[in-house]
């Protein structure tokens, strides 16, 4: 059985915090002087593991093995969001880092056929989960060539080109080399941490709904139009947004949630009265009958308030995401080992933000596991995690890490 | 009784709206290059009409008399909004310039005291009726110092100084050399055209109470963090948004209105929950109980908000205008000459926009008179009175300031 370093284990990530520091998370866009950085220490760091390192055409750092047989495949992405926390990505490929150096300590493992990954992008700085989407030959060139850093404007070329990228070969799965694929990460929510839990093995990525309503109502002057002949585009939209809040609430799967993240009303202005409105509006569930049943109330809202006016409402859906049923094989080997582990305290939960693991499932099995976040904080400097339950996750994956590649996948 | 020259006057106004024109209508922000043309172009027109021209160092076009005794003053702004009507302040400025050439041609009028003046920047592109406020001594020169375009950051003394005004002078009312003050301007709302009416008397300038509402949540991700446990400012601005809505209709005078005209979430991205939120909220009702009765309402539902959780919600004053009455000596002169001419058609009403009149009113009595706006369209380029309606105005305050100036006020 591989024993991890739990000291190493933990001054790697600390090590890995310092490309960005920022008060005591990390700001490491992608592509990021930073981030370019921390790649390149990666890719010396899986050499010094004894795996073949190479950074591909998008960025995507891999840890190749010399060992026979089929492959598992374990990874995260390196960067951050901006102003963000340590772990996130970084948690799941300095676990496999440090698996990767476990293995290779332990006479009876080191032939194990591990391969580690740390993806571009899966923060979307400049696209869609960018690198483990490429990994699987999703990501075209056009698609490179339009994007554009979603901060300040930057093609990605041009990023791509200053981090010494351009021109290198995007390297693509050739899915029968791999057992499968495995993620941890942190919870990013606050469910492990508040019961008290240790270890979440995640049953499937939650789907998302993405949509925009805009109102069109008509501008005038905020002094001078009288209540009852306003088409206040901005009026319409708050009323909208509640009775949506309310009808939601009320049909809300164990775990659906929703957000309004940006409400805009045009032009703005303290005594104009808005002729134009907008609000990005989302779903997330697990279940694809819950996102379906909450689609449904969303559009028979919409229309309603479009035929009743006095605003034109549209409701446009920018992006879906359908929900992932993570491997139940993955997920069995996760489970025994995060209850040897964290007996009692292990639990199966899915996961309600996305991951590199759903673009992986399109081509191999895959599965996550989680550790607590304290408080449930994410994306934000202060997120954190507990050493002892950073030390006990990567061990139970390790364990699982071994079990799948002696069993073929269990 | 002096007589306008219809065909002039509708002349004179197509012409200024060549200054800046934008399809039917007029873009000629303060100080621009058309904005500063304009009003050379106003001081030659003021000197043929007979009067003594002058620009003044805030950009206030002056037409002064050489009659003895008390003068009335006629005025409006001669900039527009952004891509907004061609008469606005535009109409009352040109009747002024007829009523004073109306005069010059009539041997029985030739030597009343009226005076014209073409106030700069009512509109507010750098601060708050700078030109009307300068000419009753509230602007100081730190006041024109800090100023900036809200457009384009421009700062008013580099304004000034491209606009060849810088150093000049600001001209300064002697309340003792007047008779009082008349404006025209368009209705800018629907109620005389809606109602079939030519002509409004202006009973008093509305009251406006304008405020910022302030959520503070917790920014967390919109996948991870549980409906429960969110505290997310953009909801509970729209809870209480729809909660004022509802509840100031209920206490609702004839004519009051309130407007939230901006909304902005913070950060504003599609998966962030919200952690704050802000609103610009606006009240205008010519009676200052009304609008007292409003803020109460308002300062409640913020408290009961903040109170309940989850999110701390602040009420912030950004600025108030107190109702301002006109005065009765001058309104009954406007109502008088109004009914003279468009018998049974005129009617006394406040106004619900703000007016350089409600400056001047500070130091002598001041009154107005509004024409119909077409579907009440304001601040927008299809802004428009019909030619008849524009004439028809022009003539009646021409009647009426005739009635002041030889009874010396009524």
């Amino acid at each position: 059985m591989p024993t991890i370093d739990g000291a190493r284990l933990i001054a790697t990530l600390r090590r890995l915090a310092q490309f960005g520091a920022y008060k005591t998370g990390v700001h490491r866009p992608t592509f990021s002087p930073e981030d370019v950085q921390s790649r390149l220490w990666l890719a010396e760091q899986f050499a010094e593991a004894g795996l073949e390192a190479s950074i591909d055409g998008i960025g995507n750092v891999f840890g190749r093995t010399r060992a026979p047989g089929r492959k598992l495949l374990i990874g995260s992405h390196a960067e951050t969001q901006n102003h963000a926390g340590w772990l996130d990505g970084a948690l799941g490929v300095v676990y496999g880092l440090e698996i990767a150096r476990a293995l290779r300590d332990d006479p009876d493992c080191a032939r194990l056929p591990l391969e580690v990954a740390a993806w571009a992008d899966e923060e979307g700085h400049y696209g869609f989960f960018l690198g483990s989407r490429s990994f699987i030959g999703e990501v075209s060139e056009e698609e490179i060539d339009r994007a554009r850093n979603n901060t300040d404007g930057t093609p990605l070329s041009a990023a791509l080109e200053r981090a010494g990228l351009a021109g290198r070969p995007r390297a693509t799965i050739v899915p029968s080399d791999y057992l499968g694929y495995l993620e941890a990460h942190i919870e990013q929510g606050d469910y492990l941490d508040e019961a008290g839990l240790k270890l979440g093995v995640v049953t499937g990525i939650v789907g998302i709904r993405q949509y925009q309503i805009r109102f069109s109502g008509e501008q005038n002057h905020a002094g001078t139009t009288r209540m009852a002949r306003r088409r206040d585009a901005g009026a319409a939209l708050v009323a909208l947004s509640h009775a949506l809040s309310d009808r939601l609430r009320r049909i809300s799967g164990p775990r659906s949630v929703w957000t309004t993240g940006a409400i805009r009303l045009d032009p703005g202005q303290s005594s104009i009265v808005p002729g134009q409105a907008e609000m990005l509006f989302q779903i997330r569930d697990a279940e694809e009958s819950q996102l379906r049943r909450f689609e449904e109330a969303l559009e028979e809202l919409v229309a309603g308030a479009d035929a009743a006016g006095p605003c034109a409402v549209e409701l446009k859906t920018l992006w879906t995401v359908a929900p992932v049923p993570m491997s139940e094989r993955l997920q069995a080997a996760l489970t025994q080992a995060a209850e040897f582990r964290a007996p009692g305290r292990t639990i199966a939960m899915p996961s309600a933000a996305g991951h590199d693991a759903q673009i992986l499932a399109k081509r191999i099995p895959a599965a996550m596991l989680f550790v607590p976040s304290i408080n449930g904080v994410s994306h934000h400097w202060t997120e954190d995690t507990s050493e002892d339950d950073v030390i006990l996750g990567c061990q139970a994956l390790a364990d699982a890490a071994e079990a799948i590649m002696r069993n073929g996948g269990v």
